[in-house]
């Protein structure tokens, strides 16, 4: 294993991800970028939901229940019709199916019929909208991520349950993934979709992921897309995962029953480190386990010289309104 | 315990920490704080190493070795004199003491002769600047804080080692701080300072702390200084502290020599939950338990509304170079 590696050093893993300017490291950058585009709200309301390339905010405001305002600073795309969760989600539905149709945006090409929830200032869910035209809006995105470890006779680190996806798999093919990821649907909670995943990508029955798995807290980040992702490049993706640790002995073992998936490998810390620099791990569990060396004081000061500065960048403040501002236990289940 | 507190939520707490303008929050109001401010530069750098009010600039600026700019946008201080660590150093050391002789400043009243180090942009220590000094020109503080706890028999947190601080210290009176913690000096590793300062304030050998406590992370906030700091008031405070988790069996307890400290209580999470809320706690000290509990799964997205919100602001992103930017085992002990 020789350092001929994609990644420099994991900070660049983490720049890799969090892309979007930073306002601590160039605030004329970033101002420049922020008024750059169109910055997505609903209704009345003067909060800025989401970012929006030029190029979709002119396609967008164009269609029925949307109004664009090129003049103010920042520019602003705004849904104005719609005045509470369904009819605002109808105007996102049949705007998107307009240009699913039309085959205007790539993005909509990957099309789900998944619904994710957009949650406005005060913590309620304004609309729902479809996966895969997420990024169109520029809204924050929601994951969650299992990581199953098992522990040495000393207490120490051993390995992590990692997934191999298929070397023919469409997306991601050959990468490595937490023990089970997935998205948050709408209505869902997030521990709820955990034992979902888990139970489908790794077997592990509800019971035991309720009574083994640990919250212990959130990546957020900013990515702009890339080529590598398929549809537009430079669609804007903040995206926050819900992080879940779980201890196992060695006879709970992860099993697969999908054929995107290859199998599981229990990784030693060193070697998944290794797959890290070298970009044989998909972008967000990257990030996912960069956290879990730093919580598990696999990575600290004396080791890592960017200690710091990852830290601090795991845990990106975004600019918009995020899950739970005001949480209301009734709507999710 | 009733609920008539002093802060309403954690996100409170938090926000009281950290009160420097958010970009995310208010982009506006974030660049006319910034650009209100002097910027703290050393020599031809264009780096910003710390914010300066501008009636500390305006007296700072016109002593030898200092030059003031009031026609740039950010206007600036910089430390034009010396070219390299001893005669930066000294010119700080001189133009301190000259204040300190002439009463200007009341933070100055507090010197202890303890010398901190400044970061500069490449990772090298830029110069020493004693203790009491710091927040005059608004750069990065650094501390470590060792929280020693114990688990219950089904394994989760069974309590929390706190410092009761007495009632008749000098500051903080009553006040409950970490197991152990304090400010990181010049040429020493966070971790050194850690076993002195547990071995100092809990009587825990070097040896058990070197053997048991695991690095966790860091907090990162950006604080202003108020009334009830003494010395000047709106003086910027950036802060970074080094978490270290250490677990502990029943037997092992700190104990303390210090007159400061009152004792040591093994206090439950809720407990210790409802002491920050009522204001009973040091603010670094609640960061940093707010930090423990969503790293162990105390709190969680599902009992703790401003979940999301909480974990992206205990880790700030500071708009200044930060300790390891370029880490030098060298250069520290």
């Amino acid at each position: 294993m020789t350092q001929s590696n994609r990644f420099k050093s994991l900070l660049e893993v983490v720049n890799h991800c969090d892309d979007f300017p930073l306002p601590g490291k160039d605030l004329k950058a970033y101002t420049a970028r922020v008024n750059s585009l169109y910055h997505f709200k609903v209704g009345r309301d003067t909060t800025t939901l989401g970012f929006v390339l030029p190029e979709v905010a002119s396609k967008v405001g164009r269609c029925s229940g949307w109004d664009i305002n090129n003049k103010s600073v920042p520019k602003t795309l705004t849904l104005s019709g719609g005045h509470d969760h369904d009819s605002r989600s109808e105007i996102i539905r049949a705007t998107m199916m307009h240009f699913k149709h039309k085959r205007t945006f790539g993005v909509l090409e990957k099309w789900r019929s998944e619904l994710k929830p957009c949650y406005g200032p005060t913590g309620s869910v304004l609309f729902s909208i479809e996966r895969a035209a997420f990024p169109l809006l520029g809204i924050v995105a929601y994951g969650v991520m299992l990581v199953a470890y098992t522990r040495n006779g000393q207490g120490g680190i051993e390995g992590l349950w990692v997934q191999r996806r298929s070397r023919s798999a469409r997306t991601h093919a050959g990468l490595l993934d937490g023990t089970a990821a997935g998205g948050v649907p709408i209505r869902k909670k997030p521990f709820t979709t955990l034992m979902s995943e888990a139970e489908e990508e790794a077997s592990f029955s509800r019971e035991l992921v309720a009574r083994r798995a640990r919250a212990c807290g959130t990546l957020s980040y900013f990515h702009t897309r890339r080529k590598e992702m398929g549809g537009e490049v430079g669609l804007l993706q903040p995206g926050v995962h819900f992080l879940y640790d779980m201890e196992v002995p060695e006879d709970v073992q992860p099993r697969s029953n999908d054929t995107n998936v290859e199998g599981f490998e229990l990784m030693a810390p060193d070697r998944l480190k290794w797959e890290i620099l070298a970009g044989n791990v998909k972008p967000w569990f990257a990030l996912a386990v960069i956290d879990f060396f730093v919580r598990h004081g696999i990575i600290h000061e004396e080791n890592e010289r960017d200690f710091v500065e990852i830290s601090m960048r795991l845990h990106r403040h975004l600019e918009f309104p995020v899950f739970g501002v005001s949480f209301l236990t009734n709507l999710l289940n």
